[in-house]
């Protein structure tokens, strides 16, 4: 993929996210990657949305070092970085404040999994991550934030990064990926109307079991994989 | 009914979900049926609402045959057929993930008719479908879907689906249907409304009886059938 | 007042109640009296609200008999024409399904005095209504709302309909009036967001005591009244 | 500063309130402090946003004597000039009735740090006042409200309105202040999102902790201070 290409998806990415309301001011950010060239493209630090043009997107190695771009980059970087290192098959990775999505955050709260709309994205409950010791909030606080997430998916309760594209960082908020930009924006949308929808079902049934297993298999594999018979072929 | 006209009004149908914000991306649909020639027209699978024309609208027969169109069926046409055939007055069904009655068949909870508004559209609570099995799951699912639907207006427990134009499946989200098209549409987007205002009243007062079945019978009647008053003549 | 004048005035406060997204569709009608002349102008039944003029408003006397307009007047006209004749002061009356307002009234409960915002408006809790009894529903059912109304403002426990403008119809939605239509419209869309705040105040706290009468008096009286200090003079 | 540039801040301020979505109507006021000349810059009371325009704003000294302006001031101006007076670093003040914050004041709950994106912005839990005594409400009640917030603010369990630029009023509404009218605005709007996630994170989870001093601590003081390492330098 060019680089340039890569530039204006990402950027197009962010821009989706401020068009459905995910954003305030300048809470969220979005990254691509390129595997081939080992670079990633991110979006520059507190910069109004309303100006962001392609190039002042920040292209940095997988290990954050910059090699382009004269802005900051964004302050989460170095979670970026590692979801790439350590999820080898994703291609996109955002960050959001969507504000039902961290209120479970907030909350230390997984999002389970009530009905097929959930189903449809996520193979499973969205996990939330272990809170930060303070050690690791005093040290390299955005790289623990980045150890955190993967913690909870490849610890003692494994969950397939790619069958669950999110995770709720304790006490902040979700960050979400996917197999490109324009996938890990949508599944960021697509992750606040399930918590939307999740935090009102709790509350006119606290105790709601959830879907089985068996409907979250067939809504997942639907729109995944092989066998998906959704969209036009 | 010209099937030109019928497709229009199709189309119409599913831009008037995306109007009222019921839909997400592509998370819904809507058909029309004539009755005359047999015939159902459906929107397509996965295809962006902004470039929907009359032309993409798929035509198949009662059992879900493709008749005419280049493009798939939404993949829940095989509920849509069903509905057709099994009630028999019905002209239209559509099919959304609207945001509160989907939180209702989460909860596997029936909306209660707790006020005149309610009671103008659906004359008592608006059901909501056994789970399906597993074994219904991982057979005919999106026709066991259609099934459980008229189980539960057809079941020991009957509703009229006339006077009551929907039904919440449940751990997935709402059915509704109605005379037509625009009838349909209209439907949902009520419902969407009643099941906001239901879930805050039962957030203020759980244990809420809901209205007369003399105040049901009086608003629904008004509206509907030989002695409405409402509404120009 | 000019009649032309009137017309104008009720159809704005109707477009208002739009504009502030108190109606869906068509649920909600604004009316205006003109006590010298003993007329009552009000919006016809189920227009959708893009097509409404001024001439399209209907005309009639304090009884509701029509004396200008060709169309249907809206449904609930016998409510709006008993709250003239029995609340003399007031000059225009709105009626909304606004979704807030309509959940306390669906429960049954009034809307407390919670905070200054509902004190600069309503100076005391807003009323519910008693339900109906069957043989009012099936009797002359508008007109008995109207009397509901009515008997809570007058009955053993009255209020001041000048100072709290509006009542809860039970099982219903809100009636709102003013000293002309704007000023109805105007207290119509501060009742819901009233509405809104005490619902969720009440969601923080259920136990939640309310302002005090000093509190409730002061900011009462410092828009109202021969001593107003807000706005221009 | 030049007076005039002042008045084009407290004005953009005023309007980025309404297009935030955080007053209704009138209700809101913003002003700014020229330090070096001692001069405040108000909104004039119950003028429509639609027409304000930056000589509308009135000039007054720090004890809230007109110097400039035809118009009458924003009916909490004294509440504004004592935080002036108290608040000796802030630079602009706002008060809204912006729904969530609202509903805490309403509450007399302080709104507790729950998450990053509070920590961004208020280091510690967002105060509630004391309510105000009958006497209080009944003698200078502007002032008194004034006094309520510099009580909670340098009382017994002080707090720096520097590190916390907020104050929910008891039974009342917010007051939010920065370092200028900008600041403030932001604040301000920042203040609802905050409450409204607080809101939702307290109903999933009523006894939620809260973020530990750490993370409140690193949060903050990356957008503040001397080694902030948010935004572009």
């Amino acid at each position: 993929m060019l680089l340039k290409t890569l530039r204006e998806e990402v950027l197009e990415a962010n821009l989706e996210l401020v068009r459905r309301g995910l954003v305030l001011y300048t809470f969220g950010n979005a990254s691509g990657v390129d595997r081939e060239e080992g670079l990633v493209v991110i979006k520059p630090s507190g910069v109004d949305y309303d100006d962001l043009r392609p190039e002042h997107m920040v292209v940095t190695d997988l290990q954050g070092k910059i090699v382009e771009g004269s802005l900051r980059p964004s302050s989460d970087l170095d979670t970026h970085t590692l979801l790439y290192r350590e999820f080898a098959e994703i291609g996109a990775v955002v960050h959001t404040h969507s504000e039902f999505a961290t209120s479970f955050a907030q909350a230390g709260m997984a999002i389970p999994a009530l009905g097929t709309t959930h189903a449809d994205y996520f193979h499973g409950p969205v996990p939330v991550s272990e809170p930060l010791t303070d050690a690791a909030i005093e040290g390299r606080y955005v790289y623990e934030t980045g150890l955190a997430i993967v913690a909870r998916f490849k610890g003692k309760d494994p969950v397939d990064p790619m069958a669950v594209p999110a995770c709720l960082v304790a006490g902040h908020a979700p960050f979400v990926w996917g197999k490109d930009a324009h996938d890990a924006a949508h599944n960021a949308v697509v992750l606040e109307a399930v918590a939307r929808m999740a935090f009102r079902t709790l509350t006119l049934r606290a105790e709601c079991a959830g879907v089985s297993q068996a409907l979250l298999d067939r809504h997942y594999l639907r729109k995944h994989g092989q066998n998906a018979t959704y969209g036009q072929a």
